[in-house]
Formats: C-alpha cells, structure tokens, sequence
C-alpha cells in the first residue's frame, strides 16, 4: 500500500490468488480433524522445503493469538474466514509479505502474491513460478474437462482469483460510482470493500475481482481484467477529479483540508472516520494540494490504526473508547511530525 | 461581547430596554407617514440636544443601505424589524453602541442600553439617567392607573424589558437544555435566539428576558431577574461544565479540539457552522483547554463573520457561497495569528 506502483494514485494494490487442492485427500470441508491435520502436515513439508524455503515464515493458526490472527488480516496476509476459524490451519508468508500461502482455508491450498499499484502481469509470473515449484513436489487435483477442482464450483478452472484495491474518492464524491457499480455486474465482476467477501467499502476503497475461472487461459482472465476493467475505471477516476479540481476546487479542498484538521485535532476516532478522512488527505496528496504528508505516513496510519495494530502497538488490550482515543493520538503524533 | 463583565464566562451581555411614546401623538402604527415624519423630526430635537447630544451619533434609516442596516443589526444596535422596514425611522447611538435609542420603531422611542457580562443594575441606573433627562424636554404617554402607554400591551406599565445573552454549551451536551426552557416558561420568560424574537438558538447562546412589565417596580423587575434566572442558571451551567471536565473529559475536548481543526482548515463555512463551532471554542477557552486563542478572537470572528460584516471586510456584495469561502478565510487567518 505505499502508493509506488503504476497507476498507483489510483490502483492501492493488486492481488493474484490461485486455489489448489491435493489429489488423494478430501476436500477442507469433508475431512475430519485428522484428515485436515494430515492435510496441513504433508503440505508443509513440501512448501517448506526446498527454494520456497528459505522466503518463507510458517504460522500455524493454532499457535498465534487472536490478536495475531487479527493482525495478520488487518496486513491482508490471511482471509477473515481463517483468522476466525480453529483447526489445522497454517499461513506460509515471504518476508516482505508479497506472498502468502494459506493451507487449510477453503481450499488446501491458496496462494496468493500481493503488490503494490497495477502489477498483475509481474504477479502473475511470480504467482506462476511457485505454483509451477509446488507441482514438482503436489499433485493437485486436476481434470482435464474442468481444470482445478475446487471446494466452490466459483472457483473450478483456472482457479485465479485477480483483483485490485481502488481508490476512488472523485467518483465517490461526484455520485458516480454507482456507474462503476452496475459496469463491474454487467462484466460479471465482484465489488466489495476493503477486507473482501461481505465487508462495506470503507474509506472510499474498492476492490475489483474477477468471477468468471473458467474457459479462458489465465493470461486472458488478467489482459481482459486490466484492459476492460482496471484502465476504464482508472481513466474514470482521472477524469472525476480533473472535473472536481477545474469546476468544485473549494467543494473538493475544503473536504480535504477539514479531513487534515479533523486528524490532526481529534482526541478520539473511530477506524471507520479515520479511513474516511484519510481517504482525502490520501487525494490531497495526490492531487498536490497537501505538500507537507507522506503518502507513507497515510499508509502507516491506515494500517497502524485498525484495532488489533493498535492494541499491539499500545501493548495492551483496549476497548472500543479507549481504540478511539489511542487512535486520536497516534494520528496527531505521526502528522504533527511534517 | 468581549466576556469581561462580570460572570462573563456564561452572561455574554446583557440588555435593558425601555419603551416609551410621546403624548399627543398617535402610536405609530396608527400614525400616517406625515405624522411619523412630525414625531421622527420632534424626538431627533429633543435628543439630540444638551447634555446627551455629545456622545451621540444619528442615523436616519431612510439615508443608510440594506447593508448598513444589516450591520446595525449585527452588533445589536437595531432591532431586525426597524432594519427591514421602511419610513421615518432613525437610531440614535452613542459612539461605543452602548446606548441607542431607536425611534419610531414599534414605539415612538425604544432606549437600550447594553453591556457585557452581568451588569443589569448597572445598566438600569444608566438607562434611568437618560430617561430623566428626556423626560425634562419630552412628555411621554403615562396613565396613573397602568403606567407607561405602549403600542403593544405586553409592554405596559413600566415599558422595560430586561434580557441577558447567556452561552449554555455544556447545559446543551449534556442535553438538560430543556429544563431551563421549561423553568423559563413557568417563571413567564422569554428564550429566544441571538437575534430576538422569533430566531433559533446559534452557537449555543440563549436569550433570557422578562415577559411581565406590569405590577412591579423597574428595580423589583431587575432584582428578581437576576436573582431567580440568571443566577441560577449560570450555576446550573457551571455544575453542567464541572461534570462534563470531570465526566467526559476526552468527549467535551474532542468537540473543542475538532471544532479548533475545523475552522482552522475549512474553506467553506456557513454562519451557523461557525457559530456553532466558535461555541465550544469559547468553552475551551474559559475551561482553559485552549491557551493560544484570546476570547478577543472569537469575539471579533463572531461579530465579524456575520453577512453584513463579511461583505463591508470584503468590500462588495457577496452571494451565500462566496460569503462562506470569505467567512473561512477569514477565520483561518485570524486564528493562525496567534
């Protein structure tokens, strides 16, 4: 989420994620306790081994708190389907966190490569060459009428998954992303909010996901994703705010220079006012109308801000108040610092 | 406006007003505009003569524009019906408008006297001189039985009418405002807006006045107003701020705080925004929460962020959206000042 991708005024982030199942074992849902267990324990010995090996963190779910599980999805490393189930169930993360393999969450296996901006292309070579190490070693269930099974027949295929994070606060505030709305289902595309399946776009981020995984080559599902999808709705945006900055100028800065005051002034803040806010300052700065922020320190505060980031960070659990207030005060800490 | 009087935390001004008519002529609602023109021209003589001549300033309403009447209004000088109506109507004013005499508005002659803070004994030993002296060159309308004659009969017998502005925020947070609506009620008082009769409550200010002007003496009237309202509910506001400061604190300097970051970063602001905010700027103020403000400057951008204000700063007329961009430039100049 640093902003430093192409498109990246725009497009916050870019997500590949492939399901995979193992040939022999029963799908997550079917297996008992013991059948899932061995399920995680084959599968690790084979990620961990090897090239992967040495990039990668393995964290059973069993063994991290619930606050760790919280933080994990909060970085959007894990779903929240894992972060909130029990079981065998296991993450192998890259360092830097661009790579996640979740064992045990719907499917077997999910692999998924993040980045930063509109990177697709990259992230599917990446996403493609681990896929490629891990069949050396798996064997994945596989026809050769449907392609990948899958746990949800959604997914049957290709078994790609390829979204991107939006920022869209021009369209929002021109009324018109309803358009975007009734584009994204007449292209069979998902819409969601910030943490995925069932969640309210918060801070005027969206994100964009394919629906269709079968039929085409996953090298279609991505060109056609990026060219009739990404582009348009980037080029869209561009155009809201250019109208925004040439015929509302003091509509458009007196939303992001009170979105500066609110933060900078507030001594509690819930997340969902705090991604609101930030969301403008996020287009000030892209619109060079704010000089003295960081897209960093935007970024740092989003993410440091959600619940369990700040409870790590005070070191202690809070309640909703208290989040509230240690969110009001790390924001004026970190933008009194420009 | 300037919280120097005494209790001037809560009792922002306060206001006496005398009505008086002149005998042997007809109330001016009944009057044709020849006779209103005789008594116009007869008062002016009168008052602007000896002693009280040399402090004062007069203004005929027929020579000044909208916008000079509308300022008048602004700083409480002129009622808002002798502002918008038309005929021979004029104010006399001394030079720092804590008198003025407004002729010809409902009644032939209405003194007020104002001051800041809690000074109505003050004012009434004044307004008292004033009406002496007048009654030495003017016979005004006077029954034995009921006292004073005026045009409406609400205002009979000793034609005063006493009125505190009062600034209630904490009563307001904490939701107990209505009680002292209700207390007002039942001890015949008026609670009105900022500017008189008929406005809704801004920025948290109350205006207390008498109802009952028949049946008491003036010194009876101003005792009992004092010592049964304004006495009490500034108490009662005072107990509202100790337990909001004890009970709430990170509530009550979250609002102060925001409203400090709104109005120094917005570029658009309505009146009653700025109103509204400069309420609990003036509240962090007197709780000490605030130390880099003087109360000198919230003063001036209230009396100076008004429409009539604005528009004389800003040299021309300005319609509601360029006032309000005015209104915020002002602001935020004045308050990074300091």
């Amino acid at each position: 989420m640093d902003d430093s991708g192409p498109l990246g005024d725009i497009v916050i982030s870019c997500r590949i994620r492939l399901a995979r199942n193992i040939a022999g074992f029963q799908f997550f849902s079917h297996a008992d306790a013991e059948q899932q267990a061995e399920v995680l324990s084959f599968i690790r010995d084979k990620v961990m081994a090897g090239e992967l090996k040495k990039d990668l963190w393995y964290i059973d779910m069993s063994e991290i708190s619930a606050l760790e599980r919280e933080m994990l999805t909060e970085r959007h490393v894990i779903s929240k389907q894992l972060a909130q189930s029990h079981g065998a169930r296991a993450v192998a993360l890259s360092h830097d966190e661009s790579l996640a393999m979740m064992i045990n969450e719907e499917d077997h296996l999910r692999l998924q490569v993040l980045a930063s901006g509109l990177q697709l292309r990259e992230n599917y070579v990446r996403i493609n060459r681990v896929d490629t190490l891990l069949e050396g070693s798996l064997e994945f269930a596989f026809s050769p009428d449907y392609g990948y099974l899958t746990a949800c027949p959604t997914n049957v295929g290709t078994g790609i998954r390829v979204s991107v994070m939006l920022h869209l606060p021009a369209l929002k505030l021109l009324g018109q992303i309803d358009k975007v709305f009734r584009a994204a289902k007449d292209m069979h595309l998902a819409i969601r909010g910030l943490y995925g399946e069932g969640t309210e776009p918060a801070g005027d981020l969206y994100q964009l996901s394919n629906q269709i995984t079968l039929g085409k080559t996953e090298e279609q599902i991505i060109d056609e994703f990026i060219r009739r999808t990404v582009e348009p709705v980037v080029e869209y945006e561009r155009l809201a705010r250019k109208k925004l900055l040439k015929d509302r100028f003091t509509v458009l800065s007196d939303k992001i220079y009170r979105a500066m005051g609110l933060l900078g002034h507030a001594r509690m803040i819930s997340s969902e006012e705090a991604m609101h806010l930030l969301s403008f300052v996020r287009l000030g700065i892209n619109l060079e109308l704010i000089k003295n922020i960081r897209l960093r320190d935007v970024n740092d505060i989003f993410l440091l801000t959600q619940p369990a980031h700040l409870q790590a960070l005070s070191g202690k659990s809070l309640d909703a108040g208290a989040r509230d207030e240690a969110r009001a005060e790390f924001i004026r800490d970190r933008l009194s610092r420009n």
